[in-house]
């Protein structure tokens, strides 16, 4: 498994062979063996096949490639509704209306995705996370018909590849594991992680095509810059309020 | 892997089989191959060994067996410190102090999370992940010395098992496996799926031993009640302000 791992490479282009529903829903059962607060198992996913749900998904996708050329896709939601629905059968009054528990519920449905991916790259499946999936939570909710209690968490694409992209890099391992307590960087330590990255050929050009003097420019002021974290962080917060889960947020407010 | 994955089983309880550095650094550094928005990679692990670390943080995880019985324990955490000094570096300016860059640190470190577990299991590791990371953040930030942006997200133990737990019981995937559109639940729907576990012979005992009536009163009443998933949701809440992670939330408040 670890050589599997060590070779990955997330794939954004599939072949037109069918992935079959039989193999996804086995996949999808034995991810739910993944660790789960309180064996609560807070989470959903919903599959999209049907051609007339991708198209009202895709904006919400920015139509990227990855989205459009997929087979399926999986959206995975933190689920706090099925398990609340069960407290009221039981006649047990759930508390869980709150950022804890959308946290939590996160937690659990991340779990399952990244157990899914991993089972589905040992199948010979190519994936893709998509992070848009938070970015426009509140219109794929509706697409999905999601209820209270229920929101979107990540979107994972997946297809047989039709694609062999280079391996992506990664920063030395060792800037990320601390030992005992956490260390911290000098400039020159960062420089020594990072400067890999504008030597990169194709990092050259993104720096070039964007008109930026450094990739960091890049990130901040094209790919992830600030008014759109704000804006979708507005945009997602709503949403966990409008489906009932900021507790400590709405206290703040009314304080 | 999908057999690996569907035997699993939660470990508590290790014996004393030293579980080597290199063994740890090398399975962390296959799971930073995990996918990761933008490849920011945005994560830390902190790994405790040290005595008088571990009994610093133990009562941050209620001192529970599996935390004070383990070998070793990592702290995986949402980071976005390493990458707001590669752009302050870089001459480009981090806008990344919002809840939707708390939530893509989140996802990005539970996905190294999850691949290290499942790495870890294949090793013939045994695991167990801790909520109580989330629970009491604060305390544990503080002993393992995180900078600012830098947040607990959950805390995985890890030694070879001294115990051979049967597995746990989980829901019928058909209720959380959704086709193109949320199917939503009768009554009905939820009895059939949750009715087994009060059949349980252990969760007849856990009613009977916290005198409740039925399975759903021992989560609600017990083990994750409203007042304490309230209190614990503001604690997460008022250091992810202090960490700098607060956007639309500070919004709100000074509306």
């Amino acid at each position: 498994m670890t050589d599997l791992i060590n070779n990955r490479r997330t794939i954004r282009k599939y072949s037109n062979k069918e992935v079959s529903e039989e193999l996804i829903c086995s996949l999808l059962e034995a991810s739910g063996r993944a660790s789960t607060n309180g064996n609560m198992q807070l989470y959903s996913v919903v599959i999209t096949r049907d051609d007339e749900k991708k198209k009202l998904l895709a904006p919400a996708h920015f139509s990227q490639p990855a989205f459009v050329g997929a087979p399926l896709s999986l959206t995975f939601c933190a689920d706090f509704h099925r398990f609340n629905l069960w407290c009221k059968e039981c006649n047990a009054d759930p508390g869980y209306d709150n950022e804890l528990s959308f946290l939590t519920a996160m937690t659990d449905t991340l779990l399952v995705a990244q157990t899914f991916a991993m089972l589905a790259e040992s199948k010979g499946l190519g994936i893709c996370y998509l992070g848009t999936a938070m970015y426009n939570a509140k219109q794929i909710s509706e697409v999905l018909e999601l209820p209270h209690n229920v929101v979107p968490v990540t979107t994972i694409t997946v297809g047989y590849p039709a694609e062999a992209p280079e391996q992506q890099d990664r920063i030395n391992p060792s800037a990320w594991i601390h030992k005992e307590t956490y260390r911290d960087f000098t400039p020159t330590d960062i420089h020594s992680i990072y400067d890999y990255k504008d030597e990169m050929e194709i990092n050259k050009k993104f720096v070039k095509e964007n008109e930026k003097e450094t990739l960091a420019q890049v990130f901040t002021d094209v790919r992830y810059n600030k008014a759109n974290n704000e804006y979708f962080s507005k945009q997602y917060m709503d949403l966990l309020g409008e489906k009932g889960f900021l507790f400590a947020t709405e206290l703040k407010n009314n304080k």
